[in-house]
Order: structure tokens, then sequence, then C-alpha cells
């Protein structure tokens, strides 16, 4: 099972509509990582909106692909966290610190494009 | 399997990064006609890059999501025919009457756009 990644200008797109299990988690970061190096790609929004749950695994395979794209070059933004993977993360004590986040795709595309020219 | 539908601004942007058997076309349709409806959407880009093959069911099934949005309101632009479905539709009479076509992703909401103000 694989997540579609979108490809627009030097954007990525990237909507999260399945419950990320451990292997969907590792293969979804390769595939960013991989899509950023072969589209020269300069930004990422990766919208949360459709995931309701997640684990310590998950938060941390998520923060690491912010972490290998900005080393790549591209900043990351997160979007559409729900309540429930708010409460979760904080409870766990996983902070995905630094990292920009917005409510929507649109909100994230233009916190990336302030990012990128600021 | 579902494919995903992401929402910006006006449009919706699908990309379709998996084989479409029958049933994921038929679910995919019905996802797209709920998803104009529930964002109010003007215009749809269907991304098929990564579609290798097609059959007639699946382009019927294609056919008629186009028809079905444009009665809607909503104007779709396939973008990313492949060769080999291209030469397929072709070859088994299947003629996407004016449906607006593009390269890419970029091209298709250039179009779109291009339409919807035209």
């Amino acid at each position: 099972m694989r997540i579609p990644i979108l490809k627009l200008h030097d954007y990525l797109l990237i909507s999260v509509q399945v419950e990320l299990d451990d292997q969907t988690a590792l293969r979804f970061q390769e595939d960013v990582l991989e899509k950023i190096h072969e589209e020269g790609s300069r930004g990422v929004v990766i919208d949360l909106t459709s995931v309701e749950m997640i684990d310590s695994f998950i938060a941390k395979v998520l923060g690491d692909v912010v972490d290998m794209s900005n080393l790549m070059g591209a900043r990351v933004v997160l979007t559409g966290i729900q309540p429930a993977v708010a409460i979760t993360l904080i409870d766990m004590g996983i902070v995905l610190d630094e990292v920009p986040t917005a409510l929507d795709l649109e909100q994230g595309l233009e916190r990336l494009q302030l990012e990128l020219e600021g």
C-alpha cells in the first residue's frame, strides 16, 4: 500500500488518507525522500486530516521524514493534525520540534511559500 | 482501497497511483461525486500518469465520472494519459469525447483555469 505523492511545481503534496501502519509509514518515508531527490522539490506539504490515530513509532517516522527532508533541502509543513492525534503526541511527550504546521492543505501551501521566501 | 482526493481551493486534485480494478473504479466514481458536492468544487484534475493499463469497463467509468461531474457543475481535466492507455482507448473505439486533457498535473490545473474562465 503506497501513499500517493503529487508533484505541483516546486512542491510535493501528500494527503495521507489511510491509517498508517509501520510498514506503510516506512515505505512512505522512503518514497518521499526519493521523490524529493527525483523532482528537486523545495517543499513538501503532508496533510494528516484523515489520520485519526498515531502511535509513537509513526510519530517518530513522521518526525524523521521532516528532518531528513530538511537535510535534503526541502521544507516540510504538516497540516490537518486532528485533535486526537495532537493529544496523543503531547501525551506521549513527542514534540515535533520546529515543524511548521497549518490547518489544511491550502494554508500549508501558503505557509510553505512564506517559509521559503522568508 | 480508496483513491485519495485532495482539495485545493476550488479544485480537487486526484492522482491515481494504483491499477484500477472494477471495484476501486466504482468507489472512486462515488467518492469524486460526493467530494464535489461536499466541497462545492468547480473543477477536478484526474492525473493518470501512474496508470499503465486500462480496460473498457474502467474507461467507461472514467468517462462517466467526467459526464457526471459536468452535470454537477464541475469541469474535469484528465492528465498524464500514458501511450499504452491512449492506444488501448483508441483501439477499443472508446473516445473520451470532449474531455479536456493535459500532459501533467500542473498543465491540467492551468487548463482547468482556462476552461473555467473561458
